[in-house]
């Protein structure tokens, strides 16, 4: 298997993607191909010791950057790291994408570049919710698609219930939708239809789910349309930054809060770690034809390298085929309650 | 005035409601009548030391239970503390009621027995939002409407200026719009066509705000489909609950950990009232013909002292007159959009 890594996505690129990269190659048997600028990568890699057989370079000339426009910059940056990239997937010179670039251009490069997988509407950006005191969700849709119909919230509730299984190992997993209360028919019209067809599909499905319980992680697959997704997902990381940097001041004010705050040091230390989700791996594009894993824009090399080994089970276990199998159990469900 | 308030609403009725009206009726010279099953407020009311001038009785002999459906109860229980409190301020018999019941059923009530203001399309449910670190904000909808038009979100933005304006005093309040990025021409069809409303209107809009600068108090009114601002609410209380049960966990493992924690124990009750936010009132229901206040259902007596007083304003102020008043530039905006 050869996994392709975008040289030139994220804050950090290009130094702490090839650092990561070559601790990954350490971990693994599978080669790990650095695309973008050559001389760029090159010399970074000439800082670290490493295996050749392992670690290869592809050239890319241009780079898509954080703040071009997702759809404009796919469509003429045909030579950049990120579409050329997700060109060796679709012509089988590689198994496995990961970028920590522009994801609204990683959306549209998988869409345009990869295409959907035949028979789901909506592929999705699926993303780790970490469960404060351990564990993970996963959170589909992430933000890729504000505008939803019933169809697709099925459609992501059966791909993120695959992803969780096969790639995080967690069997059976519970699936909830997010919705106004833990009522059968509370909701909006989407939600209430939604509702029916998860119902109807042969995932674990637990119900409704309030926003409040997201935090508890009490279910493995977060059911909800692209715009909640992100709200769900950015006030997360806001207000948990919010209440640190809170604690941090009020920690600091008075030589008693400093002395108790020096006490509790190694226990800060420790909540940090359970913010830090790269344990879990990278946000999988959903519902495209190949595996292509969305990896944080400030990621450093230990979480390259921990997004590149957790990402090797999403094309190891078929992932993309298993989606592709599904699509007719999605189709009857929707036929079903049409009727 | 007369503030009318629900003796049988909320989890703590009918005795913190008695307490925080007794005590509330120490700082101010308007009149607060209890509604409820009169003697039991009575029987409370004998624990306490009040005027009888100031503190007065209504008798309703039935109630609006939390797990009542809302629409049924308040057609049904015609007799509830509920449907008669607001039936006096439609006859003019009190000018303000608050009740810390059955939020749907209140809502409902809401529209029933006093009805909406003439060109409001939508009442909502305004709820503060508190800012750690200090202030609030004003987040509307928080839940009434999870389905939304373009105009409904204008109303939002319209009311809740209103409101932080004459009741919290908040002057040219800064009015933002939840949506999935900073951008002008981001988001879903819904919040890009609000966008177009709100910069049109006479409103302080300073644009679309993300999910994660909420909790920062970017703005004094936050603006959202009552889906999006239920979810808002609810991760918020859920995600800070939470953030703070497993600071308590991870603070009393061990001996050095238990010294830290108990050295920085004044700093963690600092940090519990900043989650009160009962400091600046309840929720108001905005766009129905009168003042009416939702009260948390968990309030104890100084929770209810508090919503009393900050609420008075909502009613001294004419805040239902002004909103009646903005109904013509409302539907100029909207009319202009159409041409």
């Amino acid at each position: 298997m050869k996994i392709i890594i975008d040289g030139m996505g994220g804050d950090n690129a290009p130094a702490e993607i090839v650092k990561g990269a070559v601790d990954a190659s350490k971990l693994t048997d599978h080669e790990i191909c650095i695309i973008g600028k050559s001389e760029l990568i090159e010399s970074e890699l000439e800082k670290c010791n490493y295996d050749t057989d392992k670690i290869t370079v592809a050239d890319a000339r241009e780079v898509i950057e954080m703040t071009d426009a997702p759809v404009k910059a796919v469509r003429t940056k045909k030579n950049s790291s990120m579409v050329k990239g997700l060109e060796m997937i679709k012509n089988g010179e590689g198994d496995l994408f990961i970028s920590a670039g522009n994801t609204g251009a990683l959306l549209a490069g998988g869409l345009f570049v990869l295409g959907r997988i035949q028979g789901i509407d909506r592929p999705a950006l699926a993303s780790i919710y970490p469960v404060l005191g351990g564990g993970a969700s996963l959170l589909v849709d992430a933000g890729a698609n504000s505008e939803c119909k019933p169809d697709n919230l099925l459609e992501f509730g059966i791909m993120g219930s695959i992803y969780m299984d096969k790639v995080i190992g967690r069997h059976d997993p519970k699936v909830g939708l997010v919705n106004l209360g833990v009522e059968e028919n509370k909701g909006s019209m989407l939600t209430k239809a939604s509702y029916d067809l998860l119902e109807k599909s042969k995932v674990n499905f637990i119900g409704n789910i309030e926003a409040r319980e997201v935090p508890e992680g009490v279910c493995d697959v977060i059911v909800c349309d692209g715009f909640v997704g992100n709200v769900i997902i950015k006030l997360t990381e806001g207000l948990a930054w919010h209440i640190l940097k809170l604690l941090k001041k009020k920690f600091t004010e008075g030589a008693k809060a400093l002395l108790g705050a020096a006490l509790l040091k190694d226990k800060f230390k420790d909540l940090k770690t359970e913010f830090d989700y790269s344990e879990y791996g990278g946000a999988p594009i959903l519902g495209v034809k190949g595996p292509v894993v969305k990896m944080h824009g400030a990621s450093e090399a230990n979480a390259v390298k921990n997004t590149i080994i957790k990402a090797i089970p999403f094309a190891e276990e078929n992932v993309v085929e298993i989606i592709q199998n599904s699509v007719l159990d999605i189709e009857e469900i929707i036929i079903s309650e049409q009727e």
